[in-house]
């Protein structure tokens, strides 16, 4: 197998020196006779409050407590030492493993093992949650693919054998984009130059693809990115960085319905799983130029009636303080109200072009940005 | 709106010219005072044959009639005269849509509008099946993405600019791989060389990944294909045109599961929903490298239960004319009787590399590939 070193590995040292702290801190309470704990915030909806410095919703003060007092917190944190150990190995040896892997290697840990893949991905955002880290740092990776990216940018990537590849996401790719991979941090990719006026992040592969076939990243100077539905993590960070490092405005372009909405919200805003690190993930001047309920009218688009999960996803927005403003609350209610919901492939209705020559551009126009 | 000519354009008449004859057809039929109808092969598990030229499996002689003499059927002609000019006018502009776009431009067709998406999607199969062509030369696409490839393989992407770009999957791409583009056939994708000594078709993302990372690719002298769960049309047409073209064996390396034996009949043997292009889709010489009732015992594997629902596809495969031989009935039969499914990744019990240093080389080996 190949051995060379991989990037990132300075940066490693500071994931096993803070995994080294969680020890640490355990071990001194065994020694000194306490009964060991981990103090973790609470992550609900509940406990989410808006950071203005950053302008993004993260976690509030509302703690938990995991304690060996109890089996099942014994069990817990002595699954923690195991999952520390199996991060400090992975960093030595430059590895790095799925979520679904390490809950595999548990097998090996005896009374320990996790019962289930949800127990494993808890723990390792736990951690990330008490270590303010992020879970690439602890090599740790979802299997959901990244992002496809179609537009004039140019990047660089360190891949797997520590070489540097630059990129151009329009002249150097097929026709299918660019992939991102999982982990697009600095040591991984560098984002070089775009002459882009904005990204526009889409929710449907369907979509995604019209855009393309249709040019709209050429005539709009834009930068088309694929969601793939609830964007990964690492997608949401790509294009935090664009709009941080390359101060291109980022617009997202979803179906109209509440599910749609909260991909919205978890670009903008952070997503309540992730709210620990919403300054990394979320871009708080994305604008949402997806299909509302007033367009469903506007528009007299095809559209489906609303299911009562969608019935109690909208109500539960409603008291989402992400949606707390004037836009959403008046969309949400006239959601409500209609009865029914829309995908952006429904203005196919009118033909293959009208998304590109009229939808968009009216959408994008009032926000200045074609 | 760029307007260049695509490539394709040559065999795109042909489809036209079918197009045509199937809409003259009708005609004549009602010219000639006869109630119009069409005849189209039953397209079911008890309808499917071995082509012993092609070694795939086809449809049979058994055919089903879409008469008008009900208003189901006529109003189904109608919606097929409808699709037929919606086909012809986009060659001619050089467009390309998904099948759920065609669902909603039939909102305009009246009467003849589709009432689900799979009302539309059977007629595009339907199409195919009649003509004789694939439904790329329609210029209808699925919303699936395509594979990831990553190895030594050099091709050229007819671009929807007209350009054409030499691209090496190892060499110009970033870690997450080439994405192929949903139509792989000669005149948008040319394979031009590969010095691989096989292919390795991989299930899932993680374990892709795990070989990526690990270096297979490199050390076996492999091209990895990520299929992404059952695999669409385009990646099961690359592995074929592969394995024609460029004369590479083909392995896949699945779960353990009544599902994933399914993945490996359609990449091997042919897909029943798309029988009536088996010669164009299958590699009847595929291996397969996956985990089997066997490994499960063999290897110790973590396991889960058969679901009802496994145990009802593993008794469905039992009669299943794909599957008829002595290599899948023991390890069916096997599976069915130790109640047990496996996943590819659980073989992490044993640490990240045991996949790629133990399990593939004993796999491969035997059959002369490693």
């Amino acid at each position: 197998m190949s051995k060379k070193p991989k990037a990132g590995a300075a940066l490693s040292n500071k994931a096993v020196d803070a995994l080294y702290g969680i020890a640490e801190e355990i071990y001194e309470e065994l020694d000194g006779g306490q009964i060991p704990k981990m103090k973790i915030p609470l992550r609900t909806k509940a406990n989410i409050r808006f950071d203005s410095k950053h302008a993004v919703w993260k976690y509030g003060s509302l703690m938990g407590v995991r304690s060996a007092k109890k089996l099942k917190g014994a069990l817990m944190l002595l699954r923690t030492m195991h999952v520390l150990e199996f991060i400090r190995d992975m960093i030595r040896d430059s590895k790095s493993s799925t979520l679904r892997e390490m809950y595999y290697i548990s097998e090996g840990w005896d009374i320990a093992k996790f019962h289930a893949q949800e127990e494993s991905n808890l723990l390792a955002e736990d951690l990330e949650v008490i270590t303010q880290l992020l879970r690439e740092d602890f090599k740790l990776r979802p299997e959901e693919s990244g992002a496809s990216v179609i537009g004039n940018l140019t990047l660089e990537e360190i891949t797997r054998n520590g070489d540097r590849k630059r990129i151009n996401c329009r002249d150097d790719v097929g026709d299918a984009g660019y992939t991102i991979p999982y982990n697009v941090e600095k040591e991984k990719v560098k984002l070089i130059e775009s002459d882009a006026k904005f990204i526009l992040a889409i929710e449907t592969g369907g979509m995604f693809d019209r855009l393309v076939e249709n040019g709209f990243d050429e005539d709009a100077k834009c930068i088309l990115v694929h969601l793939k539905g609830q964007p990964s993590r690492s997608t949401r960070r790509l294009l935090k960085r664009l709009n941080e490092e390359l101060k291109i405005n980022v617009a997202t372009f979803t179906d109209g319905d509440p599910w749609s909405f909260r991909i919205h919200a978890s670009v903008a805003y952070g997503a309540i799983k992730t709210a620990h690190i919403s300054e990394y993930l979320a871009t708080p001047t994305a604008e949402f130029v997806g299909i509302t309920a007033s367009d469903i009218l506007n528009y007299e688009l095809p559209t489906d009636a609303l299911t009562p999960r969608d019935i109690g996803a909208l109500n539960a927005e409603m008291t989402d303080p992400r949606f707390n403003d004037e836009f959403w609350r008046t969309e949400i209610q006239a959601m409500l109200q209609l009865n029914k919901k829309a995908e952006q492939q429904a203005l196919a209705k009118y033909g293959l072009d009208y998304v590109t020559d009229t939808y968009l551009p009216e959408k994008l126009g009032p926000l200045g940005l074609m």
